[in-house]
C-alpha cells in the first residue's frame, strides 16, 4: 500500500496553466533500450496500467526494423492488443515510410517521426544527413494525414549534441518549423543527452516564440542525465508550455548519453504538478504502483525518486 | 578522467543574481547517517579535497554525544586536522551547550544549531518541546558569539513532517524569526523529508518577506526525495536566495524520510549554476572526482546524476 501522507502540499501560482497534457513515453522510450526481451504480456499489461492511472496518451510501441530495435519486435502484436477506438490515443513511432505501412496496417490512429537537430546525430542514428531527413519525413507526414492519422514530430538534440557540442536555438527552430510545415500537429523538443540547464529551456522556447510558433505547438521532453530534468520542466512551465513527455518510472535514456539515467520521470512530474495545483489526470498511487511492479519485471530499482520514496 | 565536452551552455538571465554561495554539508550531514565507521583519515581527505574544489564554506562534523550519531565520534581529531584560520570556514553543528563547551575548545570559528518547526520533530530529534527548543539553544548563540563565534541556525520540517503532515509557513517564519532574533547570522530553511515543491518555495520565502527577512537572512536546504531539490533551488533563486546547502555526491538524507535518496547533490546544484552563468567557485571536475572517489570509499554508487553522467 501506498501512502502519501496528503503531501506534497499544494500551492496555486496564478502565473501557472490550470492543466497540463503529460505524453507518457515509457512503453516506447522506456523499454527500446532494454537489451533483455520484455514479454508481450509485460508490455501490454504496462500500456494499460499506465492508461488505467490516467495517463491521457501513451506513446506504445514503435514500428522499426526489428534488427535496429529487437525490443520492440513485437510493435504489431502489442498495438493489436489494445482499445485504438477509445479516447486515449495511443501513439506508435515511424521511423519512414515501411514503418508507416506497418503502423497503418495495424490501424493507428497517432503516429510519431523522430528527427535530429544536428547533423552528426543525423548520420548516427538515423543513417540520413540534416538535410535528406526532411525529405525522409516528409511523404510519411503527408501519406499519415491523408489517413487521417495525426503526427507528432520529435525533434532530438535541441540542446547538445555529444559530437557537435552546443547547438544554438536557431538551428533547432530552423528544423522544428520544417517539421510543422510538414503537417505534424506537435513539436517535442527533446534534450537527448539531457544537458540543457533553466534558462536555456526558457531561451529555446522564446526563440520559437519569435519564429511565429508558439507554445500551443511544443511539448519538452527533457532527461534527467544530469538532474536538470525537472528544474527544466518547472522552467518550461513558466514559459507556457502545457505538454511534456515524461516515462513512467523514469525508464529508459540515450545509448549515446555517457549514464544510466534517463527521461524524465512521470512520477517525479505529476508529484511537482500536484504541488503546484496544476491538474494532469494521473492517479499518483496507481501510476507508482504500475512503476514499482514494471521495476519488478526488469529486475532493477525504478529511477524515479517518487518510485522509490513511495513503494519502498 | 573527466571530460563535460564544454557543457551544458551558458545563457544568463538578467533577473538571477551573478553569484550564489554553496553551503557545503556532505562531511556532516552526508555522513552522519552512515552505520559502517568511515575512518579519520578518510574524513580528514573529504573536507580537505571539498575545499580544494572550490567549496566556499564546509561544514565539517557535529560535536553531538557520540551515543547518538557514532559516526562523528571523532569530532575533534577531525577539527584540529583543518586550518581554521584560513579564509574558508569549517563550520561544526553543535546540538547544546555541552556541544558548544567541546567546539569552543577545538578552536572552531563558526558553530550551526539546528532545530524544528514542528512539535513532532522537536520531541523525536532534539528530545525537545517545540518551545523549549529555544530556551535550550539561547545560551548556545549567546556564548557562542560572546567567543567571537558566528552561528547559524538550521530550521528544520519547513515544508512537511512526516507525522504532522502539512507545515504552515507562518510556522516556519515564527520559529525562524526567533532564532535570528537570538543573533544567528543565517537561517537555513529545511526540506528535511524533501515534499516541498516549487511554489511552497517561494511562498515560503516570501512569507519571510513579509515578517521583514529578507533573503541576505535566508539559505535553503533540499533534499531530493521526491526529486524536486533542483526545481526547489531554481525557483528559489528566482526568488532572490543566493544561498544553497548541498551536499557532495548527494550523500545523506534524513533517517525519518521514506527513501535512500538524500540532499540536493552539490555537482547537480553547480551543473544549473553553470549553465544559468551563476558563479560559485567550484571547479565541477575536481568536485566530481571527490564524490566518486567518496563513492568507492562507502562502497556504493553516489546518487549524484552529474557525478554518475562525469565519472561512469
Amino acid at each position: 500500500m501506498i501512502e502519501t501522507n496528503g503531501l506534497p502540499t499544494t500551492y496555486r501560482d496564478p502565473d501557472l496553466p490550470e492543466s497540463v497534457t503529460i505524453y507518457e513515453v515509457g512503453p516506447r522510450d522506456g523499454l527500446q533500450n532494454e537489451s533483455a526481451t520484455v514479454p508481450l504480456e509485460t508490455k501490454v499489461g504496462f500500456v494499460e496500467r499506465l492508461g488505467a492511472a490516467g495517463l491521457p496518451i501513451v506513446e506504445a510501441t514503435s514500428f522499426v526494423h526489428p534488427r535496429w530495435v529487437p525490443q520492440l519486435a513485437d510493435a504489431a502484436d502489442l498495438v493489436a492488443r489494445l482499445d485504438l477506438g477509445g479516447a486515449r490515443p495511443y501513439p506508435v513511432l515511424v521511423p519512414n515510410e515501411r514503418g508507416l505501412d506497418r503502423a497503418l496496417e495495424a490501424g493507428v490512429t497517432h503516429v510519431a517521426v523522430f528527427a535530429s537537430a544536428t547533423e552528426t546525430f543525423a548520420a548516427r542514428n538515423l543513417n540520413s544527413t540534416y538535410d535528406a531527413q526532411f525529405a525522409m519525413f516528409e511523404p510519411v507526414v503527408t501519406r499519415a494525414r491523408e489517413a487521417g492519422v495525426q503526427v507528432r514530430a520529435y525533434l532530438s538534440m535541441c540542446f547538445g549534441d555529444p559530437w557537435e557540442g552546443a547547438v544554438a536555438p536557431q538551428r533547432v527552430v530552423e528544423a522544428g518549423a520544417r517539421l510543422l510545415a510538414m503537417g505534424a500537429y506537435e513539436l517535442s523538443l527533446g534534450d537527448t543527452i539531457g544537458v540543457g540547464t533553466a534558462q536555456h529551456t526558457r531561451v529555446l522556447i522564446d526563440a520559437f516564440g519569435e519564429a511565429g510558433i508558439g507554445t500551443d505547438r511544443l511539448a519538452m521532453h527533457f532527461h534527467d542525465t544530469y538532474g536538470q530534468a525537472l528544474a527544466n520542466a518547472y522552467a518550461a512551465l513558466r514559459r507556457g508550455i502545457t505538454t511534456f513527455d515524461a516515462s513512467a518510472g523514469g525508464l529508459g535514456g540515450c545509448p549515446y548519453a555517457r549514464s544510466a539515467t534517463g527521461n524524465l520521470a512521470t512520477e517525479d512530474l505529476v508529484w511537482m504538478l500536484d504541488g503546484l495545483g496544476i491538474s494532469h489526470g494521473v492517479d499518483l498511487e496507481a501510476l507508482a504502483a504500475t512503476s514499482a511492479w514494471m521495476a519488478g519485471e526488469l529486475g532493477r530499482p525504478s529511477p524515479s525518486a517518487v518510485v522509490r520514496a513511495l513503494t519502498s
